[in-house]
């Protein structure tokens, strides 16, 4: 077994064992009946190496985590002039604050909070019907990931649609100042929709592949974008990847990461690895907990710190 | 003349030859004599070798990169206990705000901003006398930099402590909580001489070398700090390094960073240099503006960036 | 000519000849129509003496004035409960401002901004058809002038519900911490139209007399409520009626009154008299300006203030 | 005994009574060791008439309701001239919230917050020494009350010194944006003293009864300020005087007031009465619990809201 493999499987152990766990997440009523007890980890290489660990294969909601596909796909529509739209710097405030939309007039800190997010999802679907664009970002992910069967949770969509009044809030806000185009409802459902897909580790470990490849898809060998492109996405990630815990995580895990309050985790070790894992409980800044105690694990044994040897 | 001297080298030129300098501060009365047309750089590799251009030993007032060293400092004399006083999340606010201490209890959010650096100089002090607390936060810089002419500007210091009413607005907030647990005015009168500390920037790259190289002092091989805590420390530049254009220095530079007002950077590229730039007008953060442009020209041409190849 | 309008009079003709008339607001496009030379006055004694002056016949959107007139109405309706929903406070901050809703966990601080008074009408509404609720509201207000002709400006409100994306996200913020129990579109739509009910100055000097004679109908003779109910209402006008300008108005004029972005002031001289200004164009506050020096004017000539002789 | 004697007796008796009696302010330490069991007032009618009841001649720490006597003593200094640089709207935030102060670049909401009133102190120092200042004030309170007793309580004083650093972090604050233009410790040096300042119910509530009479001593006859000066003053107590407290003063007693942490409250009931409650716990507002209570029962049973019959 190699190395990567033994590390995985030994922190997939140890992780089934412990008993903090965090909370689930009850703000979408569909995701607070997930168990909390399940784990799963899965590290695909760039020398095209795979480790997987526990519920490895289960599918969960990604939800934020599907702000990083929107970004990529929004920025080879869009270009570098989606950063006129959204900022590029960590919020300093929960992941749904309103404070920061009033204080900077509508124009969201970074495309990873959710009225940054809603604002990107706003970008693609840019006159189309919300099906199409839809259908665009989950063809874009099965690209990606290299999986036709990823689908998306429409019992979690049609959750969140019933219940995500603080999404509309930071939608409507933003709508005030002009920064979303299209008709708020429309924006809002290809977002909760987009937020409802399901996925299993391994599927996003590949799905994520590209950034820790300079942007080459290795199942093409083709670019899905550039070098450059890349390494920027991945140092919005790392600056602000995990709401107000972005700091706490580049801290300790020392590597780009994106979470979702499905407690999903992709993380990117550029170079080496792309890694996705998994636990429903979440810390109070919104991150899964144990999963950003895997990720510390694995980093540490790995040494793939991008911060140092 | 090797890919590094060349790069520098040219770097220096473009950068000599640019007219957009950004605007000298001129909050510290004595910082705002500084003739902006002045440009050094100075990169100092693991493996020894020296590339530097421009005013590379030209003395200026390092200001808030001296928040590097003491941190450092204080971590070595209280250890962890250190991240009770003191966050390690970005602020999503400017360097000086107070608002942010406002809704947290007077705790800072890092120790990068001015808050956070005046309690860990507070841990330093630690009821000794200002005098033993600066000598021995001076000693260090010289000890790191293997160069004991380095000295404190009394007229820079001075300056700030005659204007600095927003620091001492800061430093008595956080004394009302508790946070500061000195006097006040020895608390500040300390802070305000590190940040007069003058240095070039061979000498401040020199400085910084410990943390591109696993917390080792060249100079001695002994260790600094260890490996994990040189790793955190760059984590922390990285996301809370140039206050609220943190995500923007991430985002183009791709390396851990600090900042000061006084228009130097120290950068460091892990396992690989410690580099320093120096140019006195700053951007709308507080950042110096050629500073960071350099950077991100030698990040791209060196193939530093720690998101990708 | 009794000394009250010889005084309506004279200022009348003061204001018409005034070049500064602030700015007409924008942000509800069939406002923005309406011609800035407009200035209108009315004022109806509570011992039934009625002076008149400038375009006090013309009907303009009342706006936010109807907020006195719901607030009254959903206090008859379900008592003191309702400050469980809406707070007292003065806002200190401006009228559409979502901070302070997060601060405090989407409770509004007081009823006549925005938030508060959305809260309000979704507590009339309360299960009923919007139709029904809203009917309500003009059949109490049509009692309160003793006029039947008051009518609902749809274009006005029509361009509201198609722009009033800031009341949009209040409401859904409110929402998400449970403080609107209906469903968002329909409490807004409610709101949208008592807010573009059009009156004259004449109509709605009359439907605040209850105001001014604690808590009673001069048509009838009836307590619409009771004194001390009355006298708080007035309080509560007198500490939050004009937005961020509340200490303003209070300061200048003296008396309890509450604006809209239409132009319209309501006034209460308590015991005394019941006023009405209009004048299209605002200050910076989001107040009518000339009202505000009309009323600040007449004040001082008829030695109304409650603040003392 | 006269209507007013009869109440004034019966409510002390009430109070005297009630088992809940709010919390005695810690952050002055000399502050916390008064007995809470203490409740005292004082009225004097415009008419000469005196009523007391209680410990109405116990002097106590007036803190607060100096701001009062200040702001009428400076706006006697330097005119209109003083709102250039104390604004003049209710704060919608704590007393000592330095929030604001960032938002409004270092200008108080109003005189009546700390900020504000260390502004008008500072406004009053002017150049002096802190000794002529702080004479100046202290002769002008024993003017308007007509009691050349009236002293400063040097060990509340000395305490508040000792331990001000909230306050001393506001006038830190102002002064980096020029709001404040003496030396801060200076400034805070009169201001701490000038709270420090002790008096009875009854010097206090004879000290206020030229905001009752149109700005009259009523001991000389002669003005203190014009009418109009006085019914604003009146006007900043009723929006300001309580601080994140004044809508439900407002909304419950109906007069214009202020509080202090001492437990203090002077309440004008205009062209009527002077009256100064005292007892030392406060509500979570820092406002005086039984002296709030105590004066919505006096204003009820007197008919003196000024908001209505």
């Amino acid at each position: 077994m190699s190395k990567l493999q033994t590390a995985v499987q030994e922190i997939a152990d140890e992780m089934r064992a412990r008993p903090d766990r965090g909370e689930v997440a009850h703000y979408i009523p569909e995701l607070a009946t997930v168990d909390p007890n399940q784990f799963g980890i899965a590290v695909v290489g760039v020398d095209g190496e795979v480790a997987t660990g526990g519920d490895f294969d289960v599918p969960f909601s990604i939800q934020s985590v599907s702000k990083v596909f929107t970004l990529t796909l929004a920025l080879g529509k869009v270009g570098d002039r989606l950063w006129s739209r959204v900022g590029r710097e960590p919020s300093g405030s929960p992941f749904n604050s309103v404070v920061q939309l009033e204080y900077e007039r509508g124009k969201p800190r970074n495309p990873f909070i959710n009225a940054g997010a809603i604002a990107v999802t706003d970008l693609i679907l840019s006159g189309h019907q919300p099906r199409e664009a839809l259908g665009e970002i989950l063809r874009f992910i099965r690209f990606l990931a290299d999986d036709p069967s990823i689908a998306i949770d429409e019992n979690v969509a049609a959750s969140e649609q019933r219940t995500g009044f603080r999404n509309a809030a930071l939608a409507n806000y933003m709508k005030s100042f002009g920064v979303i185009e299209n008709p708020v409802e429309l924006a809002l459902g290809v977002y909760f929709h987009q937020c409802a897909i399901a996925m299993s580790c391994l599927q996003l470990a590949r799905a994520g592949r590209y950034l820790a490849m300079s942007g080459r898809n290795p199942a093409t060998g083709h670019p899905v974008i550039n070098a450059e492109r890349a390494r920027r996405i991945n140092a919005v990630m790392l600056t602000c990847g995990h709401y107000d815990g972005s700091g706490e995580f580049a801290y300790r895990v020392g590597l780009p990461g994106k979470s979702g309050v499905g407690g999903g985790i992709l993380c990117i070790a550029p170079e080496k690895a792309s890694v996705a894992v998994w636990s429903p409980g979440l810390d109070a800044a919104g991150n899964s907990h144990l999963g950003r105690v895997a990720l510390e694990a694995l980093t540490k044994r790995m040494g793939w710190s991008i911060f140092g040897a």
